[in-house]
C-alpha cells in the first residue's frame, strides 16, 4: 500500500518539504563518557574511547531497529528505542523528515553502569541524523551547540551528553532547565584514564534520590573551590588531580548504596589515585599521568570490578 | 640601655642564630585585589594594579612605624600595625631576628572597600621580610607557597592573599581551616578589569554575617559549574565572562546590606557587562575584553561610585 502514503506517514519535521531520499545511509561512533567528575556535579564530564556505532539508512516507510552488543535483547527493537527517538528528533530539528529508516545499534557501552550509554544513544542519533541531513545538502546540519542542546533536554545528563558530543573533558552549565551550554577543555597531553567497571548495575534515579535539597554552605563552597582547580588540573596542571577531585556534594550522600564503588574509591585515593564515582556510579574513573598496575587491578578484582585503561575520546564522529 | 640586649628583646625567631645586621633595608610594592569572583566564594581571585609599598629598615631595637596614604591617621603607628606584625611573623617563620625594625607604609588601595587592603598589608610585611632574609642570604627566603600560606593563616581571606602574592588571577583551596594553596592562572590577554570604588565603607566580618550556614543543593551545583566556567572563561574564552561571573551563594545573600552595589552590579549586567561585587563588597569589579565608556561612568557616579579602569597586576615584588 505504498502509493498511499501522505505526508501525514513521514517521520520527523511536520512540514519538512524536505524529504530525505531512500537510500540514504550514515554510520556514526560515539564515545562513552563519565560525569560528575570529582567535585564537578552536573558540569564536569569526560569522553572515553569506548564506542557505540549507530548507522541509519533511509527507507520507504517506518522505523526498523536491530542491535547488537551490550543490552541487546533488554531494549524495544521499534520506534520506542532511545536511539531511533533521538534519531526522530534530529529530523524535526534540522526540519526534514523520511519515509522511514532502518536504524542498526552496536553496542560497547556497558549500560547502566554511569558511562553515560543514555547519554551516548541520544548523541549517536541524533547526531545520525544531522549526518543524513548533511549528506543530503539541502538543509543545514545540526551543529555542536545544537547536538549539546538536544542531546541534554532528550537525555537530562549535559555532562555526559557534551563529553559524548565534544569530546575530550567538558564544563557544562545551563540557564533554567531549558538551556545547555558546554564548553570543550584542551586537555593536559600527560592527562591519562582508567574506568573500573563492575557486573552490577546502578540506576542514577535512585542513587540521585539520595542527594538532600539543601547542603552546607562550606561544602558548597568547598566543591567550588575543587571544581575551579578541576579545570586547572585537567588543562595545565594535572598534579593538583588528587585535590581536584575532592567532593562534598554527591559520592558522600550515595556512598550506603554504592558499598562497593565507595570501598574502591577509598582504597584508590588512599594509594594517591585521584578516583572518583563515574556519573552516578556504580564505575569509578581515575585520572592521572600514569597508567595504574596490578596491584590496582587485583585491589578492583577483588570488589567485583574489572580494570581498564581507556583512552579519553574526541567527540561523536561520522564513520561512513 | 642597649648593652643590657640579650636575646629575650630580639624580634622574630625565639631561637634565631640568624640576627639580621642594622641598617638591612627592602621596599617590596603589592597590589590590590578582588575576592569571591562571581561564583568563586573563597577561591576565585585577582590582583589589581593599585599598590601598597612597604619598606623595612632593620634598627638596633624597638618597632617604628610611619604611615603616608590612605588610612594613614587609623591604624596604630606600633608593633600592633598589621604589616608589622607580618614582619615579624616573616621573621619567625624564616628562622631569624632582628634587634628592631623601622617601617615604613605608603598605602594607595582604599581600606575597608573590598580590595583586599588587609591581605595586602599581611602579603606585604611577609614579603619585606622574606626580601630582607634573601639580602641577608643565609637562610631560604620565604617562597611563594609560603607567602600564600602565612598571608592566609594571618588575614583569612586565601583568595586576596594569593592574588597579592601571585599576581594575575588565582584559584584558591585549602585543607580544613590549616593548609592553604593557590594556583596563579595564565589570563587570557584580552581580559581587562575596571574597578568601582565608593565613598562607603563596609565590613566584611558584618556581610559575611548575612550568610546562611545552609545553601540548596541547587544553587551549589549553580556556582560550581558557574566556578568551573569561570577558570574557562579567564585563561581561554573571555566570550563567556557574563555566564561565569553568575552566582547564587553570596551575592544575594547581601544585597540589603550593599543597596548601592547591588544597584550597581544590576545595572551593568543588564548592559551586558560581567560584574561581581569586589570581595565583601563594596566596591564592585567588571570583566570584560574592552573598556567601559562614560555612560558606565556616569551611571557609577549616579550611585556614588567612581569608575577606575585598573590593570591586572604580578604579585608582590622587590622594587629596591
Amino acid at each position: 500500500m505504498e502509493t498511499a502514503m501522505t505526508n501525514d506517514a513521514l517521520i520527523g519535521h511536520p512540514d519538512a518539504e524536505c524529504i530525505l531520499p531512500e537510500g540514504l545511509s550514515v554510520r556514526v561512533k560515539v564515545p562513552a563518557s563519565s560525569a560528575n567528575l570529582g567535585p564537578g556535579f552536573d558540569c564536569l564530564g569526560m569522553a572515553l574511547a569506548i564506542y557505540d556505532e549507530v548507522a541509519v539508512t533511509v527507507t520507504g516507510t517506518g522505523i526498523t531497529v536491530a542491535v547488537t552488543g551490550e543490552a541487546a535483547d533488554q531494549v524495544p527493537l521499534d520506534e520506542r528505542h532511545l536511539v531511533a527517538r533521538a534519531v526522530v528528533r534530529g529530523f524535526e530539528s534540522a526540519g526534514v523528515a523520511v519515509g522511514g529508516f532502518h536504524l542498526e545499534c552496536r553496542n560497547a557501552i556497558p549500560h547502566s553502569r554511569g558511562l553515560g550509554s543514555s547519554a551516548a544513544a541520544a548523541v549517536g542519533g541524533l547526531a545520525a541524523a544531522s549526518a543524513l541531513v548533511a549528506l543530503d545538502g539541502r538543509r543545514p546540519a545540526l551543529d555542536d551547540a545544537a547536538l549539546v542542546q538536544l542531546s541534554s533536554e532528550f537525555e537530562g545528563h549535559p555532562d555526559n551528553a557534551a563529553a559524548s558530543v565534544l569530546g575530550s573533558a567538558v564544563v557544562t552549565w545551563s540557564h533554567g532547565q531549558e538551556s545547555f551550554y558546554a564548553r570543550r577543555l584542551e586537555l593536559h597531553p600527560a592527562v591519562v584514564a582508567t574506568v573500573f567497571v563492575p557486573q552490577t548495575e546502578s540506576s542514577t534515579e535512585t542513587t540521585r534520590g539520595l542527594l538532600p535539597d539543601a547542603v552546607p554552605r562550606a561544602d558548597a563552597v568547598f566543591n567550588v573551590s575543587r571544581a575551579a582547580l578541576g579545570v586547572v588540573a585537567l588543562t595545565t596542571d594535572p598534579a593538583w588531580l588528587i585535590d581536584a577531585t575532592e567532593d562534598r556534594l554527591h559520592q558522600g550522600y550515595r556512598e550506603q548504596a554504592l558499598p562497593e564503588t565507595t570501598r574502591l574509591v577509598h582504597s584508590l585515593r588512599e594509594r594517591g589515585h585521584a578516583a572518583t564515582v563515574s556519573g552516578a556510579g556504580p564505575s569509578v574513573l581515575v585520572l592521572g599521568t600514569s597508567p595504574l598496575g596490578t596491584h590496582e587491578a587485583d585491589l578492583a578484582a577483588d570488589l567485583g570490578f574489572a580494570m581498564i585503561p581507556v583512552a579519553v575520546a574526541d567527540g561523536v564522529e561520522v564513520v561512513s
